[in-house]
């Protein structure tokens, strides 16, 4: 989903900062789709894992990469040797290549990381200097990637900076069986005039950027220079902390009660236990110094964007 | 050198915690000694690093497994591929044989890892939630060990701790040329009637545990219960932070100022730059909290027991 609209606003804008972009080339396990470009576009199909692969995704010396592959969370728990082939070999095979390559390339790499690198307990707001202490196998292969990254940027080899988003809502798509699906089911799903199961009660709280924002740092982190990011490469990404209660009020605010009315609550104690172990809010001082900046200051801003990017500015009343 | 301490305390005592020791495995990539132990003890040479070579290691089931092998900071930092396939790939190896073994099989494992892990800029004490953001690719490789070790304990692959360990000091033997050499050098060589430079400001404060504490604190991590230890499996060691001035101050109380007069301040920019990044002070507060505890409370003692321990309670007045 990132990718897709990532790949939408490089060719929109058909540059990057003060560059004009001269050449895309896309990798995916499914193959990507670009609409017509201003640039030529290439598109690869393949698992994110071999060294050859790797290498190959190089070959052409790309200024700027963006290294969005990932098996998800869920995925990366169930098979443990896929979760550390893709997430962690998979990033060690990517940054290799690059080394290998020698002779002064050292391109920007763009690394998706997530909140999933820390654990509880969390303080009331988890600073820049709170330990990754994760609780998930995938978590743990984003915390080893962000070292990776800091540690071959130190050495020369690339030029990296790692992000780490917050839970991306109102996630477009079909509903995600994802514990954390729920989040942006009940909002996009009753705008489509569809019901929606929220499965927690409503004074959970959790963290969240809308895919507009989720862009913009992902297009801002390939930009910064590198000497103002500093020796730490790795940033909490500015983002809203919300409450369900705060979200549900914000979609009567934006759509009105009978948008809220196709809310059905349906308790489910797992998801219920595992939501309660992810971070809730953070204070993100680092990015926002560098000038992440988010596209929303509230929920209802988080709903708005949704609806303008997603559904052509309407919602079924 | 902890190794072979440690290997003769677990002779000495014949015993770890409640369980009698029945058998010993030595690995190392120097043919590792042993004194006459009233237990089977075999020695094994070898590099760390394959895959089958960590199959064998493990082949027999130990019970508790010591990871004490690294290539040190400056060799990691000199050779960068060496480093990653030690520190990294050896220690993976190492989990990955025995999560292989299944069946139950659940060793503790207990790695020594380093405050290399912490870059700065630092707090005035680093607490148990610092970040892990090494300046050393030495660092970063234990950074990563300790993230796996969490990772494969919370999945039931094993049942590992990681311990922070204090620069050690008074390293016994011979003058060491790593940057932190000095901060033994100039309380070991004095004691033995030899000259020791100086190469830093009397300011710099450091961290130090003695290699009794040392050895006490890997033998404690290796008998701690496993629900004891919780979630976090790694941890940050109590030590002692002293200035080279309350060093030298503790030198003349235990040893007199001829002892004291044997060190020559030579100033080296280099080396002062490299120590200006390294930690100074801790608090420790989970490891003490689960009874790890030093044997030295000022650097007075850290200096008996150098006496005690290396030179038969004797020094060349």
């Amino acid at each position: 989903m990132i990718g897709r609209k990532l790949t939408d606003r490089l060719v929109r804008d058909g540059r990057l900062g003060k560059r004009d972009i001269t050449r895309l080339a896309l990798h995916d396990v499914v193959t990507p789709q670009a609409e017509a470009a201003p640039f030529p576009v290439e598109s690869k199909t393949g698992d994110f894992v071999g060294a050859e692969a790797a290498a190959a995704l190089v070959a052409e010396r790309p200024d700027v990469i963006f290294h969005l592959a990932a098996v998800v969370s869920g995925e990366a728990e169930a098979d443990f040797e896929k979760g550390y082939r893709i997430n962690l070999d998979g990033t060690r095979h990517l940054f290799e290549a690059i080394r290998a390559i020698g002779g002064g390339y050292r391109p920007r790499v763009v690394f998706s990381s997530s909140i999933a690198v820390f654990g509880g307990p969390f303080p009331a707001s988890i600073g820049d200097e709170f330990l990754s202490a994760p609780l998930t196998s995938y978590g743990t292969q984003k915390a080893i990637s962000e070292l990776l990254l800091a540690d071959y940027t130190r050495r020369g080899f690339l030029d990296g900076i790692g992000i780490r988003l917050p839970t991306i809502c109102v996630r477009p798509g079909l509903p995600n069986k994802a514990a954390s699906g729920f989040f942006s089911n009940v909002i996009r799903e009753p705008l489509a005039g569809k019901p929606a199961i929220l499965p927690v009660s409503e004074a959970v709280r959790h963290w969240y950027a809308s895919p507009r924002s989720a862009i913009g740092f992902i297009m801002h982190a390939a930009t910064l220079e590198s000497e103002v990011i500093g020796p730490r490469r790795n940033f909490n990404m500015p983002g809203l902390s919300a409450t369900v209660e705060e979200q549900i009020a914000a979609l009567r605010t934006v759509a009105g009660p009978g948008v809220v009315a196709r809310i059905q609550r349906e308790a489910d104690a797992t998801i219920a236990g595992i939501v309660s172990g992810w971070p809730q809010n953070f204070d993100a001082k680092r990015a926002m110094a560098l000038g992440f900046t988010a596209a929303e200051k509230t929920f209802e801003d988080i709903i708005r964007i949704h609806i303008e990017d997603e559904l052509h500015g309407t919602f079924v009343h």
